[in-house]
């Protein structure tokens, strides 16, 4: 049964209190997730601790399978529609919160190290959009990405739209942090993984590209693309396009490399 | 030069006030372009004509090359920041706008009659999402389809986010309606297109499809898909993706089977 909150300054909500300025600031250990769909995600990662839920009214009802999956200390909190959206200072249109504790992160050395000897890993590099790095976690996990690297530009995956665009992608994937474009392809590089940058002045094509057993995809962000530091040291592919319109979305991007690197598992010609 | 605008309600910018209120309903014969690369586009395309530009104070220098691409009777108004935004409705940071002539849409049936021997066409059913649409847009542009049908649910490629997503893709790719999803399929079999259906229960594999002469790509809603009686009269083609995630967003799907059918083109060993 859900707790009922019907005063907005009520401390134990606390943690929902204006969200949007805090997914600003940043949260120091903590992140939230909203919506139905990348709750049903979240309950299902055991890498995330919930600390609790925030429901708006009557949500709970058709919820209960998923309810039942939290562990029983989990506080599940209730408020009518007024006191939910003064909580959270917007109206929440999907009605569904929670908060979790975000784990602490590995390093990409550890996190490249456990991954199985074939491993298709994703390099982001200086992406501060946060529809599109959500947007390239959706197509990791689709296509079973084992990991992503980011850079210290590309912003947080865990912040709440990231998440949302991700539709929970951002959860499944595990991610890591290197401290700069050439850190993050040294040690890709130590990790034994064929390193492939992605940009439109690539030296070979995408299609003609056969993944290796351990095979890196770099993407930059639209506009800059990659830096040439990292160019220089990588095998550059492009996508070639029709003349006079050479631009894609760079998480269009994404799903379009990681297709082509994975169809050979579904292709038995290949 | 530019015509300067201090009064918020003089009558010659009378195209531009209240802009997304105006979106909300429609325009008649008109639509609104924003940002410089999607007017640079615009004023590249013979078939739409601009009716007047309504530009911030100080963008028209740096514009000057675009400007002089203009006829000389399209008039180009300029504001300060603050009218502008009075005019419009709201803060326009990119401090461009266009308005211009929606040209008559031909039929589905004499735009595909007007298409080379050799086609891709893109059919959308039941997509009414703008992001969506614009990005399918961009895809279309960037792998050079040659036209895109849209069911009469599909929602307006000209609508002024569309565009901006789409990168001005909108103003390239020409585009018709048909009645239904069933008389959109039609159409494209009386004019000998093969036409292949992405569905997540497709039959065949998308990365074993060889475009054909002819080839049109059907997309349906992220959730509901496509028509089951659509489905049931095509050649249905999935992407197989990891275990328990298969969710790609639509217009990252536009991409990844564009990029399919047309890597032949750019692939001497196909």
């Amino acid at each position: 049964m859900p707790i009922l909150i019907t005063d907005a300054d009520d401390p134990r909500i606390e943690a929902y209190r204006a969200v949007r300025e805090r997914d600003l600031v940043g949260r120091q250990n903590r992140f939230v997730a909203e919506g139905e769909v990348v709750l049903r995600v979240l309950v299902r990662q055991p890498r995330f601790e919930i600390e609790s839920l925030l429901l708006a009214e009557g949500r709970a009802e058709g919820l209960a399978d998923l309810l039942a999956l939290l562990s029983p200390e989990v506080p599940v909190y209730s408020a009518n529609r007024t006191v939910m959206d003064t909580i959270v200072g917007f109206p929440i249109h999907r009605g569904i919160l929670a908060v979790a504790k975000r784990p602490p992160m590995p390093s990409a050395e550890a996190l490249l190290d456990s991954l199985p000897a074939r491993a298709l890993v994703v390099g982001l590099i200086g992406l501060t959009n946060h529809d599109n790095v959500g947007g390239i976690f959706r197509n990791a996990a689709a296509f079973g990405a084992d990991a992503v690297l980011l850079d210290r530009e590309t912003c947080d995956p865990l912040y709440r739209k990231a998440i949302r665009v991700s539709v929970g992608g951002a959860l499944v994937v595990p991610f890591a942090r290197a401290a700069s474009g050439i850190a993050l392809m040294t040690a890709l590089k130590a990790a034994s993984f064929e390193v492939i940058a992605l940009s439109p002045s690539g030296r070979e094509v995408l299609s003609q590209v056969r993944p290796s057993r351990r095979t890196a995809l770099l993407l930059g962000a639209e506009g800059p693309g990659l830096p040439e530091d990292v160019l220089a040291e990588t095998r550059t592919v492009s996508i070639p396009m029709s003349g006079g319109f050479d631009s894609l979305n760079v998480a269009t991007t994404s799903g379009i490399a990681l297709h082509h690197l994975t169809r050979a598992e579904h292709d038995p010609a290949l």
